[in-house]
């Protein structure tokens, strides 16, 4: 049994996830904040920090905890370095804050307090042990509270100020408590939570009409990226294709001679997930390309897409890493009653499933040794959770800059949980949240529950697997919509282009697929080609990069407005030096006015202070001085504002 | 690191109390719902049971678990016998009813399945060796599968219910994943579910006004309390009273002589808690009064009240029990600046704390062998919350008989740990939850949040100490009214008589105390007396013992009515074979009518099938063949309805 003098409790600490089994996430410079209900018995005074270091600190640090309401404790620490850190609660009775509280009241009730001041003795001997920069002063006090002819002098020091610091600081923490577990928190560098993606198909970047695009070619692609202010270029695999069972263009069954098939059905004859498409050149020309895009500021994410085709390598290296029918064929991939003969699953219920798992962990770090630090996962969902915990984890030891992707298009808890084990971004629901209701409510999911403190989500209105309903009959003014909406709600957002910006929207009929899809063929693009949509997107990536408050994703707040085509959010950086409130209007055909009402208080703007407003993106300049302002959105102009906020 | 062939996880289970840290609460008989996240990678067919056994037991027991919704399962079992469950998760992969979901499908469309009926031996194989009931029937198909002649007969038994039903019975769960914890679940005994508490001061019991009361005297009582239906006495303190600092008439600071003191100031010359105040009788008395209410099916709770008066005996026995000040006297109570010099809390942080406990313990243990199974613990909030926590769990490995009821009217979080560090009731803020809003409100709280596991609320619409703001102006109508939803919307209820019952409302100005309190004077009552309250009480008592639906407190469901002052509620037996609604008007001077919802689709009833509604108060019958029915309620004849539904 415990000691029986420890009087305090601590639970329902926060951020705790699955009871500390996962770690919290955070990126280097940023606040963490922790919370716990903190009870004791009785009305003693009580006090409690947080608890934390870095996995490699040898000494703890302490943030201190503020009672908010209703017995709930917080306080915030900067996380400063990657890696793991460990944190957890500790509190007590505060027993010298306990006397002062109550040798006040008696105080101000004018009862004689002397034996009160006599029994303070102890607490300022105590305190003098825990510091010596004190000395002098409580000496002082000592003497003080017996000599009755400075009663006077005693009890003003025994309430004051000074006094309650010197305490405060000095906790003696007597019988404390520490909460019975130290929790994960895992810092990423800062890409993990506001990066800018895009993504194309490298064999379409040729510049001659039916010609295979080379990473040669990509290089001269490099540049109109950067202009439009990415720093992620996110290809599709880059490895050999299948030949056996090859789709052809529009996923038909059977190629046609000269079809290049899907990238996704990796390996053939010249190699598997360590080798490149000799059509897109040679590894000298891959490591060229992530060379000059680091030059530029690019990162290169690689596709990771653990699924072989017939020919992978693998099938005749490593027979049992694949299920085996009676028939003695490896057993496809399917969905009865579909079939995908083009696609052999990894058999993950292997008895050699630690050699296969060393092996895909050595694929990435092969790719990492390279120069790859992010890796966009395809269909994590199809393999065992275990298996991605355990290779994100020691990849990371490996490299802690290395960030993941999940591609999960998946059921909500299966998305959570591939963030909980060590996914550093996810995929999300945004593609299909359009109307007001939809995005408010997915958006208080993500950035107000528990999945703020893990899942960092990355917003996409489209993908190669996904053509939108919405997108496939919108017109302009909608691409332009649902592009600013996805750079701005979230920190995190990606586009697959040219096809995006160049509103290539025709679909498969009755389906959310492109026609002519670059999935099943080479497509030819203008990647000179400007319109007003490639104007934005540069500059919404240019507000992006100057305003910190469009680097964080739970920091946002939605904002009343008389409109249901209208939504308005407001963006604070932590430091609270930058605010931005975006309007936009969801309708792309009419235009839309109506009152916003403006944060004004979270900003500690009182009576009716000004506030200049810019556009960032015409530069105009409103003077609001209400809490309820007028906007009003033609679709046909921009269809949104971007405002800073001075004040 | 584990198998990685193991590809289910499992999350979120509940109940799980501070993750496994308390144990969630039934009573013998009641079933347990345990739910959880099941997710695996990939589509296949999962399964998953509970596994669960008593304490004493040596062999698991298995619950069968069913998908609801998004990926939550969800199973039940019943509690037989008290102490002790321990209960998890297992969850699996199904392998041979994944291939039955595969083949079915390929059946259905007419693909031939030659390969797969192959591969589906391997599972027959498998379930013979769990099974021996299907052995001739197995060996068949086995035979079947590989016999291109009995083909049909082979496709129709690979997706025939018969298989599934043999599959889903005798899980082969490789590869199975049980959740990390095994949680605790405690059960009592059926009483601390539902109870019916009537509380008085035996020294109020004396037939001659003037004269003190004795247990002899409470023995006359006892057939008024049973004809009342009560099941619980619970007596203030019955030990010495201090003499020092005694509180006289009304709380006044200096007793007079002849005034009788508080009988929470406990202990005297004359012994401390495991005494009786003579004035009440010898312990011979008191265990005549036990005898006597036991043999009218009546149980005599005791009140724990650690805390002393100045002459206790422990003061001068175990001097390290109290906090002495610098002066050499001992610290009394107090909430600065108020003093209260009757009342020596106990030093909780003395470093002889392990006997302290011992001596507590002991208190409770000399009391049980008396035959007291119910204790009322007095302000437990002001003791440690491991005290109580070591205490309880102590004598219920002594007699699990033993129940406590908690009388913490403080913080919630505090009132909820309490209830999760065992004790077994707890009183609530019922007293003060008046209109509609609030006690729907905090209703659905208390049943429907995690307080449902953990929290068994007592509702009391008065104590000695509290004399509510809304009663001390009520008429009888208002008294009526809360105490029939006392005894109605929770199956532990209680009153503090006669004054209850009496209408005894006079109350000090100012405050929520009675004028006149017996807890600071002997008071005198004719017991004899009948009003239309005492009949009431006696009638709802009589119709809880009657009826199932009532003897539970989260079975509650809110009815819609279109009206604010009328409040209806319905509750049905796990069964299913007892129906209540409850229509109360909480307006104690105008009559109210509306349309009441009645959850006919709960009840399984359908179309206009008709219900008999029979008010267990008036005997009165009607048919409602409705979902919408009218009611009015006039308060003053009988201000609800207390409705059985046969259908």
């Amino acid at each position: 049994m415990k000691s029986g003098q420890r009087r305090v409790v601590i639970e329902n600490v926060s951020p705790e996830i699955n009871c500390g089994q996962h770690a919290a996430k955070r990126v280097v410079g940023q606040q963490f904040e922790v919370s716990a209900d903190i009870l004791a018995d009785g009305h003693d005074v009580l006090n409690a920090h947080i608890k934390y270091k870095h996995e490699k600190a040898r000494t703890w640090k302490y943030a201190p905890m503020k009672l908010s309401d209703n017995d709930r404790w917080s306080g915030t620490f900067e996380v400063e370095k990657q890696g793991y850190y460990e944190y957890t609660v500790e509190a007590w009775v505060d027993y010298p804050l306990t006397w002062q509280h109550n040798i006040e009241r008696k105080i101000d009730d004018n009862q004689h307090v002397n034996i009160e001041l006599e029994d303070g003795i102890q607490y300022l001997e105590e305190v003098k042990t825990l510091s010596n920069q004190h000395t002098e002063y409580l000496d002082g006090l000592i003497k003080a509270f017996t000599n009755s002819k400075s009663y006077n002098y005693a009890i003003d020091e025994a309430r004051s100020e000074k006094l309650h610091d010197i305490f405060w600081k000095n906790p003696t923490k007597k019988f404390s408590t520490v909460y019975d577990k130290l929790l994960p928190l895992y810092v990423d560098r800062e890409k993990a939570l506001y990066s800018t993606w895009y993504e194309f198909f490298p064999r379409s970047a040729a510049k001659k009409e039916g010609e295979h695009g080379t990473f040669k070619d990509v290089l001269d692609i490099i540049p109109y990226v950067k202009k439009q202010g990415f720093d992620v270029i996110y290809f599709p695999p880059i490895h050999p294709i299948g030949t056996a069972h090859r789709k052809g263009k529009n996923n038909t069954t059977n190629a046609l001679p000269g079809d290049v098939g899907v990238p996704w059905a990796i390996g053939n004859k010249e190699g598997g997930h360590k080798d490149i498409l000799p059509e897109l050149g040679s590894l000298e020309d891959f490591k060229e390309v992530i060379k000059v895009a680091g030059e530029n500021g690019i990162e290169i994410a690689m596709d990771f897409a653990l699924q072989c085709s017939p020919d992978h390598p693998y099938v005749k290296e490593h027979p049992s890493w694949f299920k085996w029918r009676p028939n003695g064929t490896v057993q496809y991939a399917e969905n009865p009653p579909k079939k995908y003969q083009d696609i052999y699953p990894i058999y993950f219920e292997s008895d050699d499933w630690e050699n296969m798992w060393d092996e895909f962990i050595g694929i990435t770090l092969y790719w990492n040794e390279l120069g790859i630090k992010i890796f966009r996962v395809d269909n994590p969902h199809t393999k065992p959770f275990g298996f991605w915990e355990y290779l994100i984890a020691e990849v990371k030891k490996t490299d802690p800059d290395v960030l993941f992707l999940s591609e999960a298009f998946t059921k909500p808890k299966t998305m959570q949980r591939l963030a909980k084990i060590g996914f550093s971004q996810g995929y999300t629901y945004y593609t299909w949240r359009n109307n007001k209701a939809e995005l408010i409510e997915y958006m208080t999911e993500l950035t107000k529950g528990p999945m703020k403190d893990y899942f960092r989500p990355n917003f996409w209105p489209n993908t190669p697997d996904i053509n939108p309903w919405m997108l496939q009959g919108g017109n302009e003014n909608l691409y332009i919509i649902r592009h600013m909406m996805a750079a701005t709600l979230s920190s995190n957002f990606g586009m697959y282009g040219p096809v995006y910006e160049q509103i290539d929207n025709a679909a498969v009929v009755g389906k959310e697929e492109y026609l002519n899809s670059e999935k099943y063929e080479v497509r030819h693009w203008d990647w000179t080609k400007t319109n007003k949509l490639t104007q934005l997107v540069a500059k919404i990536n240019q507000i992006r990069k100057e305003h910190k408050a469009l680097q964080f994703t739970n920091n946002i707040d939605f904002c009343q407005i008389d409109n249901e085509q209208i939504l308005a959010y407001f963006k604070q950086s932590e430091d609270g030096k930058d605010s931005m409130l975006m309007v936009v209007n969801l309708d792309p055909y009419n235009r839309q006015g109506g009152w916003v009402q403006v944060p004004r208080h979270k900003m500690g703007i009182s009576g009716n202070q000004p506030m200049r407003m810019t556009d960032q993106i015409t530069g105009n300049s409103y003077i609001w001085n209400q809490e309820w302002n007028f906007v009003e959105l033609d679709p046909y102009q921009v269809p949104y504002h971007i405002f800073s906020i001075d004040y």
